[in-house]
């Protein structure tokens, strides 16, 4: 392959929770700008539309079961194409710097003399509950939220939860949705079967679909309300007190 | 006061961490439609461009040391205006729901029958340490990020930062530029007196500043640096892995 372009750059983008809106200003502005933009599966498709009709738009989702695009040809490719035309845009679901292996991406391409930036984008995890009303903290109730990942590399929850299952802070586990069996168990265990919890597919997007209730009745209510993936789980005191006012989050309905 | 607007609104928008350009394009569409916008001092103020000549525009700042506007007085605004005008625009900087105070607006105005709505923004809890080249979370290395205020109602630091501590998680501190001499002491005890921290004040704005360490040394070099507020601390082996790579902190500067 040769250097056609001396400085190659990377622009990772977070395209925020699902909303098309959701992605900041600077990241329409790089879109606008955009020679070729790689994209996952959770990206909005109607961001593609900020970008030229030359841009050179390529699908790299990874499908649940069915992996088209491994993370070593995603490398592959932000390394040809930043050559080939000077400069990729890499479109990831949320923030890439939250659970968005941005730190494969960078690596991989600063070996290659390829200059990184990072756009952030906004998180499911701090926007998703507050359109439904949920507060991740609450002054009286808790000062703190701890945020994991439900899929580790090696399959199994992080030992941290353990810790944050005994904290007040309210737990958000992404890409948890089917750890729900083992996150309750947990929780049953120490004495939490009361706590509230709220599981959320889709959040900010018309398809979204929930399940509320406490630890010990909400496996039965994500399987009667047929959540899927991708999903949220928020767990704590302060959800309790806020999905007491039911109006909340009726009364966004009237906005959106 | 008579209520002259039948179905009056309060839309809560997060204006991001700093950069004006890290506002969300949903927060740009709500400016540009605003009767009444109530703005934070964190808040930049290219912002209020976005928003309409006759559009009336209120400073409601807290100043350190000079509480320019008690959260009643903000509150009795919105109430206030949304009636007035018909729509009040409260911006905030950061999230309003990472500490943002929006659960006590909503409250408020729910009690008047406001129809609220929030349209999330970029905490700097996830977007400022990406900005330096550093990763909340590293495969191999841990799985969570726990976020915590350092100043709450009692002005304690919360309980929970001592589960925390003892666990993998990379910890964040917000508004707690104060606390670092009883941060930095409680890690010493627990023999962790090695690890990474770094402290950034005005993460994403041209008068960013930062100094980084280990919990053994980072106090004197925040002193050294003259960091002062507003600022986040950011506590971790992650730190650690990333703030090695040196280069990816000057390639940064290259696009900005």
């Amino acid at each position: 392959m040769r250097a056609i372009h001396n400085s190659p750059t990377l622009t990772l983008i977070g395209a925020g929770p699902g909303d098309p809106d959701l992605i900041t200003l600077k990241g329409v502005k790089a879109l606008n700008r955009a020679k070729v933009i790689l994209y996952d599966a959770l990206v909005h498709t109607d961001l593609l539309n900020h970008a030229s009709e030359d841009c050179i738009k390529v699908y790299v989702g990874k499908r649940s079961g069915l992996h088209s695009y491994k993370q070593k040809e995603i490398n592959d490719l932000i390394v040809k194409y930043s050559y080939l035309k000077g400069s990729v845009v890499r479109l990831k679901g949320g923030d890439p710097m939250v659970f968005g292996r941005a730190e494969e991406e960078i690596e991989h391409a600063s070996k290659f003399g390829i200059i990184c930036q990072i756009i952030p984008g906004i998180s499911s995890s701090t926007s998703v509950p507050g359109q439904y009303g949920i507060h991740l903290t609450s002054r009286g109730v808790n000062e703190s939220f701890w945020v994991v990942t439900g899929t580790t590399v090696n399959g199994e929850i992080s030992p941290d939860f353990y810790l944050a299952a005994q904290s007040s802070a309210t737990v958000v586990v992404l890409m948890g949705r089917k750890k729900i069996g083992l996150i309750t168990e947990y929780y049953k265990e120490i004495g939490k079967g009361n706590l509230s919890i709220a599981v959320i597919q889709n959040g900010t997007m018309k398809t979204e679909k929930s399940a509320t209730g406490t630890i010990n009745n909400i496996e039965s209510r994500v399987i009667a309300q047929n959540i899927g993936t991708p999903a949220i789980i928020i767990i704590g005191d302060a959800v309790k007190k806020i999905s007491a006012e039911k109006s909340i989050k009726n009364q966004y309905a009237k906005f959106n």
